[in-house]
């Protein structure tokens, strides 16, 4: 899997030794997380909105009504931004200083392209149900042609990102480590609990093993 | 706990039933999660970043290096918003169309103001660790003068907020809830765990309740 080349905007000045613009690891932290952060700029006021998405290949896909305001600005073109972020644990340091977070995270940067062609847009619906729960999409209704006119997909390449990840022990200082208080990590994750069935669910359809037994970490 | 008036920026176009102004509510959200994404612009490119906050009354705060880009752009002035989400579940249909996620979100719009003040600082920074573990600015070592200097802590006020939440099963037509498919959700939290000692933590050192037991919903 290729590097992409830094841009300027994209080159990191904080703690560069956190970050990577390798394409394996954007791609492991994308396929992770569920939604993502986008933000769109108007009149100079940011708007960061989380949403659904999907990756396949070298873009990302999301998708919203064609009446979100959001998704109308980036259809006309506004540059966005869209971020993606794992929280992995607590770094509980001896110094107030140097407690901090564990994380994976990606910003992708660049203007989005609305997916017009019927299949396209039908592929990036199933991709987005399927990177919520492989194998769900043949299992459920596709989309009708009323839904497909009033949903808009936008298609974000992955080009100018950078991923920046911090792992590990906290750093305290040779001094600090004399402070006689408990330091380490503490390792978060999303987990899912117990699946609920629809009130209206009829008797007999067994639960399928993907919902039993969901994971979002490989 | 009153409730936020709507400016024409925070006003809920889509799915307004799903939206609230409600104080206790975006209290409550801004108290369980532990980062939010914050956006700022640059020439027209916004630029989302994920961040460390606390809430004490009606602002949050966050902090960084003097030297980050985003935080010097904040104490330039910029608008920014922040957004904090939590992910609840998820919620599958019977239709890809009404597949879903249950969050909490909340959207601050604003204009950032630095905390020059050494006493306010110093608070907004031990606010800033007892978000993350109540108790813990106690046992740690407080910022030195010297630490204080190189870290710039921001407040934005929380006046121009929304909340946005959706909970509960799938909406499914009548039609589709015939099709012979498990639906319901999948409930997801984030959560601990267990706790990772620091290699260099001396022998006899307890693991503190809160860190042997990290819960972040209440």
């Amino acid at each position: 899997m290729p590097s992409l080349t830094p841009s300027p905007r994209t080159t990191l000045h904080r703690l560069p030794s956190r970050g990577s613009y390798d394409r394996g690891l954007i791609d492991a932290i994308l396929d992770e997380a569920l939604i993502c952060h986008v933000g769109f700029c108007e009149d100079g006021q940011p708007y960061v909105l989380p949403m659904n998405y999907a990756r396949v290949g070298d873009a990302i896909y999301f998708h919203g009504s064609v009446a979100s305001r959001l998704l109308c600005a980036l259809q006309r073109g506004a540059p966005v931004c869209a971020t993606v972020t794992l929280l992995d644990g607590l770094v509980l340091a001896r110094s107030a200083f140097h407690h901090s977070m564990n994380y994976r995270s990606v910003v992708i940067l660049g203007v989005a392209r609305e997916v017009t062609a019927p299949d396209e847009k039908r592929a990036a619906l199933t991709a987005i149900v399927e990177h919520v729960l492989a194998g769900r999409s043949a299992d459920v209704r596709g989309p009708s042609d009323g839904e497909l006119a009033t949903t808009l997909v936008l298609s974000l390449p992955i080009t100018e990102a950078s991923a920046k990840v911090r792992a590990g022990p906290p750093v305290d200082s040779k001094e600090d480590q004399r402070i006689p208080c408990w330091a380490g990590e503490i390792p978060l994750a999303l987990t899912a609990g117990s699946p609920r069935p629809d009130s209206g669910l009829a008797p007999g359809i067994p639960v399928p093993a993907g919902v039993a037994s969901y994971k979002r970490r490989p």
